[in-house]
């Protein structure tokens, strides 16, 4: 009997996942298909933004996951097209046959139709754009301390933040925290202390998708922290200069962008309704409704509840997912049943700075010290996959104790320093 | 009375050392400029670009070195003109009055004449050029595994150093066996005990500066790791799809170039004859012939020897120049008189792989366990300022127990993955 060729495109942690959990299913041949050589954990890559994590501690090559793994390939390529009806999928100029398809290419940012706040705003989804965040803020430090013009130099010691979910208060917390205290004493001309960091949220509320105590907690300690949460109001004409924040123009030379998210491109291929962030709607078992053998999770997936919302693009979905689906074609290969895909809800929980963070767990709400123990637990529990959990283990207690950035390096993206080559320092 | 202005430009060994060595003159004001917030530890940089360790782990915040010191001011700039008639140093679109000025611009790789070749083979002199060497070898260990048609599959697990000092000999021995012992079992299709690397070395032999024995034993090293040592040979005609090594045709796509360097371009300004090299030729005491107040340290400096010689480019040559200038500089604001700079010569070292290196001290040469274990030792005692050494220590000793290599990520230049925009895997 031919082995059947399950393809999974995307090492997420729902492709992962997936990938992990079909590991005794000997009968199959899994070929894992990603454009980088590794697994991110997103969850922190906001500090790599900050400085206080390096990429590779967050980041493990895919090879090194699944070097154990008998049944996989881990392929790097990048999928650019999908042929449900004759079961192809498109990669480096060759067609290739698949039995079952498991979808897991997560989402992107989406500026709604601005494109060209892309490169005013970058997001923060992949490696690059976070040492990019981190050369930004840095720099707008650096241009500061040597600024003599004073309503200048609060132009690069302001920095706007769009979107109040995790990722900006997150971000908003720690840019802040990273002012006022780690750097302050490093920097003898300009007061960093005076560094303006403003939080925009459209809708009425931060951290929308957490109980409304906890949004107040997490705005006032955000507020403690120095920084102006601006809620109910859009930001717009985003430029190198500054911004539109509601009414009030606000002069900025750094904006970071977490509001919008859209899926993966490859997701307009699928012949399938999209939700409005342009998700493929799954069914109950996360297939597609025209084809049995085609799966999609995590981010670019939307799994409607029965209430009509659907689950949060999040880690634990995605994870849960993977999970489900590898089950699902298990169950198909032995002539099983499938069932429906549900969440286990473990609930969830945002940092906002050193010792302080807000929990939703299990419909109990709790803030704080315990809190924020709470949350660096957890993650460097799910870190446990990653070699690196002691290093990251270590820096964080380092950098809590001593209030320290460890890798606040300013990197460029060009390799070629020719000595007449100017460095762009703005 | 007026305080008086030592600049420093560059904030690499020399021009670090001659700074925190000025640290009690409270009469001096001190300026020092840098294009890069960071001080480098160049000899591990070679380990960077072979993934053992990140980029953070070798570099420091100028700021953080200087936090303490009052009397010192960083400034994040490049210096374009020089003014030694005015003593006046051009950077920022304005001109800056000193009264003693130290250069330590360092030096970049020179290509003899073939520029064409930097973008083909990139040299080894700064953090995103590590980054990229990075790149490409993981790069070619990836397309290989892609890869069945046998011929272009060699091609890609061959890889060229060009230049056979201790450098060139880090990375020959480094990338072998990284291809031999820890990215053995996490590729499945090609076979990369099969990887050729080969070290390219015009002169008669490799580590010129030590010994013969040592270079002896250092190639008879390397060959038992599995590197071909081509010696009295030119790299020619180098492209993307190989080069010539002496009338030999090489297939490859990685050329890594160590051979090499001329001072940084600002020494081209200076009215002082220079050696082949391009480097400044100093006075005994390390100024400028026509500018008593004017030194040049490191890399950037040709300090001629009784037998005609020149001292080498390394770190302890710039570090005792560093700390010579402020010597003499106090000495003059005290009214004594100068002093000639006299090189204390603690040997030299290189390391070859896991467990092996040569080290030549105070007449003794030896090689093995113990002259790697000097090596490492010597190497986390010079990191020692910095706070990272902790976890180099703690990353290297887990890397040798596990054979590990744990900053294995491919990143790229552009931080904007647009989902439609196509990463280059080639």
């Amino acid at each position: 009997m031919k082995q059947k060729h399950v393809v999974i495109v995307g090492g997420g942690f729902g492709g992962v996942t997936a990938a992990q959990s079909l590991q005794r299913a000997k009968n199959l041949k899994i070929t894992l298909i990603d454009r980088r050589n590794f697994h991110l954990f997103q969850p922190l890559l906001y500090q790599v933004a900050m400085a206080g994590l390096n990429p590779s501690d967050i980041a493990i090559p895919l090879r090194t996951l699944f070097n154990k793994q008998k049944n996989i390939n881990v392929i790097l390529a990048e999928v650019d097209q999908l042929d449900l009806q004759n079961k192809k999928i498109h990669f480096d100029q060759k067609w290739v046959d698949y039995d079952y398809l498991v979808l897991a290419c997560g989402a992107k940012h989406s500026y709604f139709g601005n494109s060209s706040w892309e490169s005013v705003a970058p997001g923060l989804k992949n490696l690059e754009q976070a040492t990019e965040i981190r050369r930004r803020i840095l720099t707008s430090f650096e241009l500061a301390e040597k600024e003599d013009d004073l309503q200048i130099r609060e132009k690069y010691l302001t920095f706007v933040i769009v979107g109040g979910g995790p990722t900006g208060v997150e971000l908003a917390g720690a840019i802040s925290e990273m002012a006022r205290h780690t750097l302050k004493k490093d920097f003898k001309n300009a007061d960093l202390s005076k560094t303006k960091v403003i939080l925009v949220e459209a809708g009425p509320r931060i951290l929308a998708a957490f109980p409304e105590e906890l949004s107040k907690t997490a705005q006032k300690n955000l507020q403690d922290l120095g920084v102006e949460v601006v809620t109910n109001t859009r930001a717009d004409k985003l430029s190198i200069d500054g911004l539109h924040i509601g009414d009030r123009r606000v002069e900025t030379k750094t904006i970071i962008w977490a509001a919008g998210v859209t899926a993966s491109k490859l997701t307009q291929q699928l012949p399938s309704p999209k939700d409005k962030q342009g998700r493929a709607i799954v069914r109950s078992d996360l297939s597609l409704p025209e084809s049995q053998n085609v799966f999609v999770v995590g981010d670019q997936a939307a799994f409607v509840l029965p209430n009509g919302a659907t689950l949060p693009g999040i880690a634990p979905v995605a994870i849960q997912q993977g999970h489900h689906v590898a089950r699902m074609i298990e169950n198909d290969e032995n002539h099983s049943p499938r069932f429906d895909f549900k969440y286990y809800d473990k609930g969830m929980m945002a940092t906002i700075g050193r010792s302080k963070a807000v929990v939703h767990t299990f419909g109990f709400s709790f803030s704080g010290f315990f809190a924020w123990l709470a949350w660096a637990f957890i993650h460097i529990l799910y870190l446990m996959k990653f070699k690196n959990r002691v290093f990251v283990f270590l820096q964080w207690t380092w950098s809590y104790f001593t209030f320290g950035r460890g890798a606040r390096l300013i990197t460029y993206k060009s390799w070629k320093f020719y000595d007449g080559e100017k460095i762009d320092l703005s």
